[in-house]
């Protein structure tokens, strides 16, 4: 019998581009990555903790203390939800239902980088995996990143997944 | 079937304290992590690269050439050997074989930055998992830190594992 699972946190945010409820390339890239090379076959040895930090009154989205964990949880969704934070997560949870690997998925408001640092504090996953648009130095001074302010100041491992060069929008910043 | 395995590089160094043929409490931590939260029971979806990056002249050691996979390679190890960082890829190699994940060890001369960095480009592994010392901004301007510089030029995902505050000696230095 194995022991618990490894708990990896994966945070997710919405297209740049598309806006809701698409995904980031690089949270879609990070998300497919884990599955592909630290889950593989093994999907009762891990759980997905999904976490969208959403910027502070974005779309009036109030919901943030329901956890969402497979694609039932959604089906009574309110229309409005459908074009928010919500409906992002649903396509990873509808995802890990898919492969059969445990998952919570939930929305916090406020900056990304806070956020995600105090959700790492709170339910302490074994590691967390944040996607990179993988930006030059002259780009990060405009947009920054998340990815580089979690590796420095989450207290867990932390794994940066950068898009490759194939699957960056012409502006990089773009997302 | 599953695909081919992860291949996880582990960046491993001697003992600080204990010298060689003893790992350091960093990279042992990183690679019992990586064997503990990663691989757990599925040893066939994984294949650790277990690189030690040796400082120049360090030992007179001239075998970087040879690649170790399993505790039979070290039978005919020479006396001399035993004292270096061959005999610290021996502790690595036999816990593989012990828990039935494949692996290689090999060892290269040089700066262990740029050794890790160029052996990333050189054989491509899914990621790096990098043991730290954990020091602090004080600290760091003294002795330099292998995981940041890894973080930032490694052309592959990496992951920082840090030792925890009552697994360091003394003087956080010391490894």
């Amino acid at each position: 019998m194995e022991s618990e699972p490894t708990r990896v946190m994966v945070a997710v945010n919405e297209s740049t581009i598309k806006g809701y409820p698409h995904a980031s390339i690089s949270s879609k890239k990070a998300f497919e990555w884990t599955l592909k090379k630290i889950v593989r076959s093994n999907t009762s040895g891990f759980k997905l903790l999904l976490l969208h930090a959403q910027v502070q009154d974005e779309d009036g989205f109030d919901d943030v203390d329901s956890i969402y964990a497979s694609p039932d949880d959604f089906r009574n969704m309110r229309e409005r939800n459908k074009a928010n934070g919500l409906h992002l997560l649903e396509f990873f949870v509808n995802k890990c239902h898919e492969i059969g690997v445990r998952c919570e998925a939930w929305i916090r408001k406020g900056d990304p980088t806070e956020v995600i640092c105090h959700e790492v504090r709170r339910v302490r996953p074994d590691f967390l995996v944040v996607g990179s648009r993988g930006l030059g130095p002259f780009q990060k001074v405009f947009v920054g990143t998340v990815s580089e302010f979690c590796v420095k100041h989450a207290e867990c491992p932390v794994i940066i997944i950068k898009r490759s060069a194939e699957e960056s929008p012409q502006d990089p910043a773009d997302d």
